[in-house]
C-alpha cells in the first residue's frame, strides 16, 4: 500500500553490513537494479530458495549469526545434493521495528563468516519492513558441468543406497533448543552442544556432492528426515526403498540416546540432518567410497532399492513399521 | 523452531497450482532440491529480487492476481532497466492460516497469465506459513549479452536524460487505491481506472530496455520516484541531473489532475511508475528515437547532465526548489 521506496536509513544500513559481503564484481556494489554473474561455458546453472520465518523456522532469541549460517546452508545443502558448487546468493529480509542495528550487524557478519567459509558471495537482494516475524528468504547459485547434475529421478531397481554423516542429531539438537530435553538431559554438556551445534549450524555436503557426480544415479538432501526423503527419490525414479534401520549412522550422542530409549525411527523421521542420501549401482560401491574418502565424508550403506514404490524399513532382517511421520502443517 | 518438512498438503498445493507454472524443462517439475538453467554462451545472467509484505506494499484485499502481476513485473522492470531479457523466476511465499486455496489458485493464476505475456517461467521456490502478513519473495533471472548490460555509473556531463511513457501515474493510482482520492474524485471513471490500472500492473519496459543496448549510457527504473532514482543514477555516474519539470511527460489523467490543482512536484516524487529513466550522448538521439520507436515506447527527453552531483530542477527556465521526499520508513 505504501510505496515501496528505501529510505537513507536502509541504504546505510545495507552500505554498512551488506555491502562488504558483496565482494563479487558482479553484485555491482549492490547499488544498480540488478547483479550480473558470468557462467562458465560448459556449466548450468543450478537455482534453489529457502524462506524462514522467526516463530516458525527459529525462535527468534538465537545467536543471529547462527539463524544466518542455517539459513545459508540449507540453501547450499540443496546445491550439494544436485553435485552443484556455489557461486552466489541473493537475499531478501523483512525486518520487524524490534530488529535493531546491533542484530542485523550480527547477522550480516554470520553470513560473511560462510561465504568466506563456503566460497560463494551475496549478489543482490531487498530489504523491507513487516509488522509480523522477521522473514528471511534466500536464493542460492551453483554450477554444475551440464548434464552432469544429480537429480532424485535417476535411480534403478538393484541400486544400493547410502547416506552421509549421520542421522537423527537434527532432531535430538531441536528438543535441546525447545528446552524439552527428556532423556537428553543425562548426556553429558559436550554431547549435548554438539548436538545442538548439528541443529544449528548443518553441514552443506557440497565436497561430496560434487565427488559423487558421475557416480550416483539419484541423490537428496536429507532435510524432511531420511524416511521422508528418501520416499521423495523412490517416488521421482519410480522404485521401492528397503532401508535397514540399523545400518543408518549415527553420532555417539544419538547412539547414547537410543540406548537410553529413544526409538530410532524418531531419528530416521525427524529433518534438519542435511546429510546427502544417494542412490548409486552395485560397480560403483568402490567410487563411492573414493568419493567418501577424497571429500573427507563419512558415507554408509544403508539399503537397497527394489522395484515397486515407497520405504520399507527392516531391523534385523525383519520389517518394521513405517513410524508417524510428526510432519508439521504449515497452515 | 518446528521443522521445515513440507506436509502433504503442501505438496498438493504446490503440485496443483504453481507446478503448471514451472513448464521449463530444468524446473524438473519443481520435484527436486534444485532447478537446473543453461545459458547461451555469449550471454551473462541478470539477476534480482524484490520482496513485498501485505499491509506495506499491497493492502492484502486486492485481487490475488494483480498482487501476482505487480511481484513479477517490479522484477521485470528491474531487468529492463540492464537492457536484459527475462528467463525465469524463484518464488517464495510466506502463507497465513487466512490464506485460502481460492487465493492461492487466483494468486497462481496471475502469474501464470503474466509469465505467459512476458516469456519466463517459474523454476522453483520454497512455500512456508507465518503467523504474520503474508510475505512474498520473487528472485528473477534475466540474460543480457556478455557486457552489455545497462549499468547506473556509465553517465557523462552532457549526456541527455530521458524517460519512458509517463510519471506520476501511480502516485495518483495510490490514493485511489487507499480511498484518498482528494481531487482526482473530480477525473471520469475511465480515467481513475487507467491510474489505477497503472499503479496495480506496471508494464515493465523490457523491449525498450534490450533496444538501449549500446546506445544509452546509463539506465534505471523508476521505482522510488523519478526524483529520487535519478539522484541514483547521478551519484552512481558521478555527476549533476538537471532536470526540467515540464518536459516530464504526463497521461491525461495526470495533466488534468495537474490542471486541478495536484502539485506536478508530487508526481515527480511518486514511486512505483516502473518507467525507465537514462542518459546517452547527444550523438545518439536518433538511436534513441529508433529504440523507442522499434519498442513501441514513448519517450521524451527531460533534461541534462553536467559536472557536480546531485539533481536540480528548472521550471520554464527557473531554478525550483526540490520537494520533501516524502520516503516512508521503513523501521
Amino acid at each position: 500500500m505504501v510505496p515501496p521506496a528505501q529510505t537513507a536509513g536502509e541504504f546505510d544500513l545495507i552500505r554498512r553490513h551488506f555491502a562488504p559481503l558483496a565482494a563479487h564484481p558482479g553484485a555491482l556494489g549492490l547499488r544498480d537494479d540488478a547483479a550480473l554473474l558470468r557462467v562458465s561455458p560448459g556449466d548450468e546453472l543450478v537455482l534453489t530458495a529457502d524462506a524462514q520465518v522467526a516463530g516458525r523456522h527459529f525462535v527468534g532469541d538465537e545467536d543471529p549469526a547462527d539463524i544466518a549460517a542455517k539459513l545459508l546452508r540449507t540453501n547450499l545443502s540443496d546445491l550439494a545434493a544436485m553435485g552443484a558448487r556455489p557461486l552466489g546468493y541473493l537475499l531478501t529480509t523483512a525486518w520487524t521495528r524490534e530488529t535493531g542495528e546491533d542484530w542485523i550487524a550480527a547477522f550480516a557478519a554470520g553470513l560473511g563468516a560462510d561465504q568466506n567459509r563456503f566460497g560463494l558471495s551475496l549478489l543482490g537482494g531487498d530489504t523491507v519492513g513487516t509488522d509480523g516475524p522477521l522473514t528471511l528468504s534466500l536464493t542460492a547459485l551453483g554450477a554444475v558441468p551440464a548434464g552432469q547434475a544429480l537429480r532424485r529421478d535417476g535411480g534403478r531397481p538393484g541400486d544400493r543406497v547410502y547416506v552421509s554423516g549421520a542421522i537423527g542429531d537434527a532432531r535430538l539438537g531441536l528438543d535441546l533448543a525447545r528446552g524439552t530435553p527428556g532423556r537428553l538431559a543425562d548426556l553429558p554438556p559436550p554431547q549435548r552442544e554438539e548436538l545442538l551445534r548439528r541443529y544449528r549450524r548443518p553441514e552443506p555436503r557440497l565436497a561430496l556432492g560434487q565427488a559423487l557426480r558421475g557416480h550416483a544415479r539419484a541423490a537428496i538432501d536429507v532435510s524432511d528426515g531420511l524416511i521422508a526423503d528418501l520416499g521423495h527419490v523412490a517416488e521421482a525414479s519410480g522404485l521401492a526403498i528397503a532401508l535397514e534401520v540399523e545400518a543408518v549412522p549415527l553420532s555417539d550422542a544419538a547412539a547414547q540416546a537410543v540406548s537410553s530409549g529413544i526409538d530410532p525411527l524418531v531419528l530416521l523421521s525427524g529433518g534438519d540432518d542435511y546429510e546427502l542420501a544417494f542412490l548409486a549401482g552395485e560397480e560403483a560401491e568402490d567410487a563411492i567410497l573414493q568419493a567418501a574418502a577424497a571429500s573427507g565424508t563419512p558415507v554408509a550403506r544403508i539399503g537397497v532399492c527394489h522395484a515397486g514404490e515407497g520405504v520399507t524399513l527392516t531391523r534385523d532382517g525383519a520389517a518394521v513399521g513405517l513410524p508417524e511421520t510428526g510432519g508439521y502443517r504449515h497452515f
